[in-house]
């Protein structure tokens, strides 16, 4: 039996939306013609889900656990129904369904991460092995499946497979940094010190080239000094970005009196629209990447301080994403072991 | 005393936050000496907000009127929490801060349109006077504050005040369509039989050119038929844009099997980014003018489906936004007619 390529075929309910949307999907493990089925290895939970999972772990008295297997149960995918994000999987190829089979790459046995986000991806999970609070990741023993519109990567095989998860989570970061950034721009990172973060620091230096500046805005002690050895950034800012007046006011300050080309959002938590708006300048262009963003809080709040510029909604797909990502960890032996030393 | 530009000094909670993502802000009347007090003459309240209020009205057997009374006596602005979005007024200046007097084309009696969101200004509501429901507009007693970084517009003498309300509810969306559309591009306006759809199609029209082509999506045959003796598009289709599937299907239809360069959702309600994700072409660009956009659903939707298209987040504002909206009033004695019927 052929499905939908985009998977509507599966939707439970809303009927007529697409898996991603939908608050529930089908998991059943039989596939379609035009499926793939993964023996599911490891699952890599969206920063900002996880972040939000821990809390409320912590708030009621749960484990991360008990929380993971019950949106899955209830929605048939891992779609955190509070941030609205999922996260991506790597895994073995257990079966490639009939219409595909010598028509795609892959094969039997392959070890791939899925690009597209867990909150559309039918899964089932059978036991839950191990959790890196970490590194945001989850050993499971479970099952997963692929549209026939879903893209996915196989895995390199010049690095751990848990480096190349953590990396292709969020590749869609320098990626679109890449595009964005001019030569001699001014952009500012905020949420700099983390994984995204750092991987658009990397590209927004190299893209801005020596007479640009790379502003890099992180939270913790530890993530500043990260970003100081590595060098990745011109300027180093310790600071919150939930407090948009105090973050204005320092990139003011190490920048005279000057904002931002660009500015790249890549936090794990909410209530950072403000600051990224007033970081950048009139005509200026703002990428959130963050799944934390609210829309509503992005839109109104610029028109609010009459800031004319462009907003760009972080999709986590662009051409050649994995590729560029991956690049980095070859290019740069500073990025690669500071993230070995995390996810490895 | 001063206040802060931005009007964090009325946050009330969380504190730190700028007044439109704030919970809470103080809505007493007593201006600071860089705010200016505004007598309400009425609301235009955000069409994706009214939408919702007035469905909840019906749910939960209430009127429009205590919900938008119970939401300003809490919040201390007309911020719905369900959307998360505003809208704008009109109003008299009633006065203006000490240290703004003079430095400011105002004065008091002029009348003037706000031009920040609903969600961000301090109001208090004395007596709801009149609800216009086709309108989205609310006549009140009562009186609103503008921070000193809050922009507006005096009201034009040419046109009917309940007009350019109307209209500059919606300006920032023609003013970005005019940025965003090249010549011969293929337009899709979904939501296009609406306020800010009507206006989309009339810029998009004038930059796509002779050579382009303007594809209205609307859901209603009213709709349909106002577009279609109005001629301002090219193709009309009526459909329903939480269908992507049906929405995809009857676009590459009438297009010869193409997707759109560049399409702008200008809806009213959920659900709609994948039909809007689905209608553009690789590398294309998507304009999410629709309050009722989800971020998460926008930017994991796209990488769902491997799309890689840059996606904006409607800013309200962009410059000069309320000269073009009042200018294509002006221009189209079509649109300026139809207006006047609806909003007058
Ligand atoms: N658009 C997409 O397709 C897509 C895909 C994957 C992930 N994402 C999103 O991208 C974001 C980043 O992901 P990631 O994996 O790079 O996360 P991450 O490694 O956890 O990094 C988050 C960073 O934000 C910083 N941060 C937290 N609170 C802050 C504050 N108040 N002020 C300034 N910085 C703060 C953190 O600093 P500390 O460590 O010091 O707290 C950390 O450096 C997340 O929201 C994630 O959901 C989007
Ligand atoms: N970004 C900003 O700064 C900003 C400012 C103001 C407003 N907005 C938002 O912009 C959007 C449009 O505002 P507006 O004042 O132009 O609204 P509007 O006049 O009420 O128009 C909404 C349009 O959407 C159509 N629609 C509703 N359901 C549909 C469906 N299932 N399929 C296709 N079309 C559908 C409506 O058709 P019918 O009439 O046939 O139902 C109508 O033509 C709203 O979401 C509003 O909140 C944004």
């Amino acid at each position: 039996m052929k499905g939908c390529p985009y998977g509507t075929h599966r939707v439970i309910e809303p009927k007529g939306l697409l898996p991603q949307p939908a608050w529930r999907i089908n998991n059943d493990m039989e596939i379609y013609d035009n499926e793939i089925l993964i023996d599911v290895i490891s699952l890599n939970i969206d920063s900002a889900s996880f972040t939000q999972i821990k809390e409320q772990a912590r708030n009621e008295g749960r484990t991360v656990e008990s929380i993971v297997s019950e949106t899955v149960e209830r929605r048939g995918k891992q779609h955190n129904p509070v941030t609205g994000s999922g996260g991506m999987l790597i895994g073995t190829i257990k079966e490639i369904g009939a219409l595909l089979k010598g028509k795609i790459d892959l094969m039997e046995g392959d070890k791939v991460a899925t690009l597209v986000s867990l909150s559309l991806t039918p899964l089932k999970i059978n036991k839950i092995k191990n959790i890196r609070e970490d590194s945001d990741q989850i050993d499971i023993e479970g099952q997963a499946i692929l549209f026939e519109s879903g893209i996915y990567a196989k895995l390199p095989k010049d690095m751990d497979e848990k480096l190349a998860l953590a990396v292709l989570d969020v590749a869609g970061a320098p990626a679109q940094t890449a595009r964005l950034v001019n030569p001699e721009d001014t952009v500012v990172v905020i949420g700099a010190g983390g994984k995204s973060g750092i991987l658009c620091l990397y590209e927004a230096k190299k893209k801005a080239g020596a007479k640009g500046k790379v502003i890099a805005i992180e939270y913790s002690k530890e993530g500043c000094d990260r970003i100081i050895k590595s060098q990745l950034a011109d300027i180093v800012i310790q600071g919150d970005a939930t407090n948009p007046i105090a973050i204005l006011e320092s990139i003011l300050e190490v920048n005279a009196q000057n904002l931002a080309d660009i500015t790249i959002n890549c936090v794990n938590i909410q209530n950072t629209e403000m600051a990224t708006i007033l970081a950048t300048k009139d005509r200026g262009k703002v990428y959130f990447f963050s799944m934390a963003t609210s829309f509503t809080a992005a839109a109104l709040g610029a028109e609010g301080v009459g800031k004319d510029i462009d907003m760009l909604i972080g999709n986590g797909y662009a051409k050649d994403h994995s590729e560029i990502a991956l690049g980095i960890l070859r290019e740069s032996k500073t990025i690669r072991d500071m993230f070995e030393e995390i996810y490895v």
